[in-house]
C-alpha cells in the first residue's frame, strides 16, 4: 500500500492506494474517526453502486456502523442542485448528525456532489471519498468540491478536506477504456507541470497503464497526487500558484462546453488543450520540441489532441470568454517553458489564442 | 460610531455600529477590500429593498462600483434552496467573478441567504452585512449562514464570516414593534449568558430600548454583539462552549415548529425558551430567583414568557427529539445558574422536560 499525505495543517489528510482496501473500509473509518453511533451516508451512482456498493455496506454493517446509501444516476448531469437537495432529503430523514460522515463510492462527479453535502449538511460533517475513477485522483485532492450551475459548471460549492481518501486500484478494473485514457490525461499534465520525468515515465509505461497493471497505476496515482498535493499544500484556497493545475483546462472546458458534455471526457477535451497550451508555448516563443513531446506522451495514452473541424473558433471563444478562470476581463493562460515546467501568463492576445484553435485543427504545424 | 473587533485570527472583521452609516457604503466597501472592477451583488427583501436599497445602489453606483441587486420576498419561507438558486442565477448572469462581493441587507433571514451564497459561489467571495433588524445582531456575529430543508430549520449552510458588519441605527426605524421586542430578546439572552449587570441594565432601559432611543440602542447591540464574539471566538466551529448561546432556543425552536413559523417570532418564542430554562433551573435545584428575575427582564421588554395552552407538551417533545442540538439520542439544555451565569447540562431527563412545559402554561410557581 502506498500512502500520500496531503499536508494541510489541521485539515491534513492521508491518500491510501492499494489493491483490497475496502474489504477493511469499517477500520478506516474507525481511523478516520466516525462513530458507529451516528449514520453513514454512502452516496454513489448507477453504475458504480451495483458492483461495489453490496460489500462495502456490509463490511461496514458487520463492523456495528449504520448504513444508508443514495444512488444517483451516473453522469455528469447528476451533479446538480436537485441531486443535492436530494441526497440532503436522505441524510435528514436518516438521521445524520453532527457526528456522521459522507463516504463517496465513485468518479469525480460523485465525489464533488457528496463532498458538497459533506461540507454543508449541518455546515460541515465528516468525509471519506472512495474514488473508483482515474481521473478522481485529480478531485480527491485540493478540497473542491463543487455542483454545477445550468449557466455554468462547478460554480456552486466549497473548499472541503476529507478526513481520509481509500483508493482500491481494485474497483478500476470496471472502468471503461476511454475513461481509463481520460484519467490519465490529468495523471499526465501532473507530469508536465512540474516533473520532466515523470512525464516522460509515462509515455514510456503508457500500455502498463492503460492495461491497469497494479503496479504502474499505483506509482502513478502516488505521484498525480503527491504533485497535486504539493501544489495545494502551497496554496490551499487558490490564490497564486495553484492555478497551474489549470493547464489545458481553459480550451478544454470551452470544447467541453460548445461540444456538449459527454462527446469529449474531460481528460480527452483537456489533453486536446494541452496540446494547445504548447502550441501556444511555440507562438510565445517557447521550444517547438515543447509540442512535439507534449502530443507524444498524449498520443501514446490514446489521447486526442486535434480540434474537430466542426468546432467553431468564435463560439470556443466566446465560451472561453464566460469561463471563471477569466479575471476582469484579462485572459490568462498556463503555458510550459519546457516538459516539466509552466508559467502563468496573464494578457494572452485573443487573435493568439484564435490563431491556436484554427492549427490546433490542422495536422501540419508552422515550423 | 461604536467598533466591535470580531477576532478569529486571519478571518477577524469589525461591526460597525452607528447612524448614517450608509451613506459612506463605497467608502466601507473600499475598506473591506472589495474592487470597482467586479460587480457587487446585494440581496434584500420585499420589505427592505423599497426602503434602503435606492440610496445604497446609488451611494455605490456614484463611486463606480457596479451593483446588481436581487429583492427576495420578505419572510423565513425565502431561506429556501429555491431562493438560493434563484440568486446564484442571478449572481451568474450579472458576472460576478472570484473579486465580488455580496452585500446583505436585510434581516437575519437575508443575512443567512446571502450569506450562504457568499459562502459558496465560486467556493467563496466577499461578504459585508448590513442588518437591519435587531435579531440580526446575533446572526451578525458567527459566520454561521444557512437555509432550511423543509423537513428542518438552517440544516443546509457553512461556517462563513463576513468581512465586515455595517449595522445603521437609523434602518431600525422602520421596524414593526414586535419585531424590535422579538430581536430584544436576543440580546437580553446575551446578558443572562455571561453579563448579570447588562441582563438588569437592559430591564431597566427597557422602555428606551423599545422606543429606539439611538444611544441606548447602540449600546445594546454593541454589548450583545461584543458578548457573542467573545463567545464564538473561543469556539468558532461550534465543539463546545459556543452552545450556550443555544439558551432558550431548544424549546423555543419546538414552539416555532409546532406553532408554524411566524405565529410567534423567533425572539418571542426564545423568551418563552428562556422562562423555560429558568423553570427547569429551579427544578434543578437553582434558586428560584433566577426564573422571576428572567420573567421580568423578558416582560419589560414586551416578550410572552408563558406557553399558550394549545400547545401539545407530546408534540413539542416530538420537535425537540427531531432538533440537531441532541447528539446521539442525548438531551441537553443550557441552565442558568445565577442571572449572568449558565451551564451546559447534558441527560435531562425527558420526563423533567414535559413537567417543565405544562407548567409554563400556568399562571402559579410550585414554590
Ligand atoms: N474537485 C476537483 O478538484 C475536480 C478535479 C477534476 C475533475 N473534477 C470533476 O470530476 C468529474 C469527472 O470525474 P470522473 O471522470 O470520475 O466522472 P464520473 O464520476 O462521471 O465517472 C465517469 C463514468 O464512469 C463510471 N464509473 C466510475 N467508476 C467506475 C468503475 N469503477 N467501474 C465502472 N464505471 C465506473 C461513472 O458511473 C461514470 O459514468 C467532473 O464533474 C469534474 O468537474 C473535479
Ligand atoms: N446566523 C445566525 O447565527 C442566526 C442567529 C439568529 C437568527 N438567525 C436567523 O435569522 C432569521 C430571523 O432574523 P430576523 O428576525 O431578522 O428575520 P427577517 O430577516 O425575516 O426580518 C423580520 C421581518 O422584518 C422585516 N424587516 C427587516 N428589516 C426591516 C426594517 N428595517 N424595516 C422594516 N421591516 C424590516 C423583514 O422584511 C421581515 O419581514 C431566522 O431565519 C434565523 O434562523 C440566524
Ligand atoms: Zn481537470
Ligand atoms: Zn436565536
Amino acid at each position: 500500500m502506498r500512502t500520500i499525505n496531503v499536508d494541510l495543517g489541521d485539515r491534513s489528510y492521508p491518500i491510501l492506494i492499494g489493491s483490497g482496501l475496502l474489504k477493511d473500509i469499517a477500520h478506516y473509518c474507525a481511523e478516520a474517526g466516525f462513530s458507529e453511533r451516528s449514520p453513514l451516508l454512502v452516496v454513489s451512482d448507477t453504475e458504480v453502486a451495483p458492483r461495489y456498493l453490496p460489500a462495502l455496506e456490509e463490511a461496514l454493517r458487520s463492523h456495528g456502523y449504520t448504513v444508508v446509501s443514495h444512488i444517483m444516476t451516473a453522469g455528469e448531469a447528476s451533479k446538480s442542485l436537485a441531486v443535492y437537495e436530494e441526497v440532503m432529503t436522505t441524510a435528514i430523514q436518516a438521521g445524520l448528525d453532527r457526528n456522521s460522515a459522507v463516504l463517496a463510492l465513485g468518479g469525480g462527479v460523485v465525489g464533488d456532489l457528496a463532498g458538497f453535502v459533506a461540507a454543508t449538511y449541518m455546515r460541515g460533517i465528516g468525509f471519506l471519498q472512495i474514488p473508483t475513477t482515474i481521473l478522481a485522483h485529480d478531485s480527491s485532492v485540493g478540497g473542491k468540491v463543487a455542483v454545477n450551475h445550468p449557466l455554468a459548471k462547478n460554480m456552486i460549492g466549497a473548499f472541503y478536506q476529507p478526513s481520509m481518501v481509500l483508493y482500491d486500484l481494485d474497483t478500476l478494473r470496471t472502468l471503461p477504456a476511454r475513461q481509463v485514457a481520460s484519467g490519465l490525461a490529468e495523471v499526465v499534465k501532473h507530469g508536465l507541470l512540474v516533473d520532466k520525468e515523470f512525464a516522460y515515465w509515462c509515455r514510456d509505461h503508457a500500455e502498463e497503464l492503460l492495461d491497469l497493471n497494479v503496479e504502474a497505476l499505483g506509482y502513478a496515482l502516488e505521484r498525480g497526487c503527491a504533485i497535486k498535493a504539493d501544489v495545494v499544500g502551497n496554496d490551499e484556497r487558490e490564490h497564486g500558484l495553484r492555478a497551474i493545475l489549470n493547464l489545458g483546462h481553459t480550451i478544454g472546458h470551452a470544447i467541453e462546453a460548445v461540444g456538449g458534455y459527454g462527446v469529449f471526457l474531460h481528460g480527452e477535451a483537456i489533453a486536446i488543450g494541452m496540446a494547445g497550451s504548447a502550441l501556444l508555448a511555440a507562438k510565445l516563443g517557447r521550444d517547438t520540441s515543447i509540442y512535439e513531446d507534449t502530443v507524444s506522451m498524449l498520443s501514446a495514452l490514446s489521447l486526442p489532441v486535434r480540434l474537430p473541424s466542426e468546432y467553431d473558433e468564435d463560439e470556443l471563444m466566446d465560451a472561453m470568454m464566460h469561463d471563471k478562470k477569466f479575471k476582469e476581463g484579462k485572459m490568462t493562460f498556463i503555458v510550459p517553458d519546457s516538459i516539466g515546467s509552466v508559467s502563468i501568463v496573464n494578457d494572452v492576445q485573443e487573435s493568439l489564442v484564435r490563431e491556436v484553435l484554427a492549427e490546433l485543427k490542422k495536422e501540419e504545424r508552422p515550423w
